[in-house]
């Protein structure tokens, strides 16, 4: 499992509208093969950043989800939000901890 | 809930030996008042960048370890592998989805 982090800036005002869009919008991503969920947290530091988290399979699903036709509809409601490009980066599966 | 963000730039060469010690040093963090786990997951595209994501009751939860006898304990075992400090932020809860 791998975890895709986008850290995104949204325009100053357009936080709740922002927040619906994303609402209706999320579950085009969690129907993209591949992919195992996904979440929006805001920051508390700078509440016009958000982050979006979202569980693949792999890097290779994250990719592939922006060549099929679900892409276009995830965009086309949330990007206008966008102050700023979201910086995108890919977290491995979390640190296997020993069992005590 | 909360959650702690720390982007980290570890080392290079010394992200098994980094690894090993948070290993040890998570539970250090966990036993803190208000924390609910941590979990340390590694950057795809920059494998010496670490994400440490540790989930508080609140801001003042994280603020508070800081000043406990825990925080020196965990900063000896995991800053020496830290090349620059660690960029920390918090963000909210995971946004409210309606049930459909």
């Amino acid at each position: 499992m791998i975890l895709e982090h986008a850290w995104l800036k949204i325009i100053p005002g357009q936080e709740e509208a922002y927040e619906a869009a994303v609402r209706e919008a999320l579950p085009i991503i969690e129907s993209a093969p591949g992919c195992y969920g996904a979440d929006l947290r805001r920051q508390v530091e700078d509440p016009t950043r958000y982050l979006l988290s979202v569980r693949w399979e792999s890097v290779e699903a994250h990719l592939a989800f922006r060549e099929t036709d679900l892409f276009p509809q995830w965009r086309s409601r949330t990007h206008i939000f966008y102050e700023e490009p979201g910086q995108v980066t890919h977290f491995s599966a979390p640190l296997e901890r020993e069992r005590r």
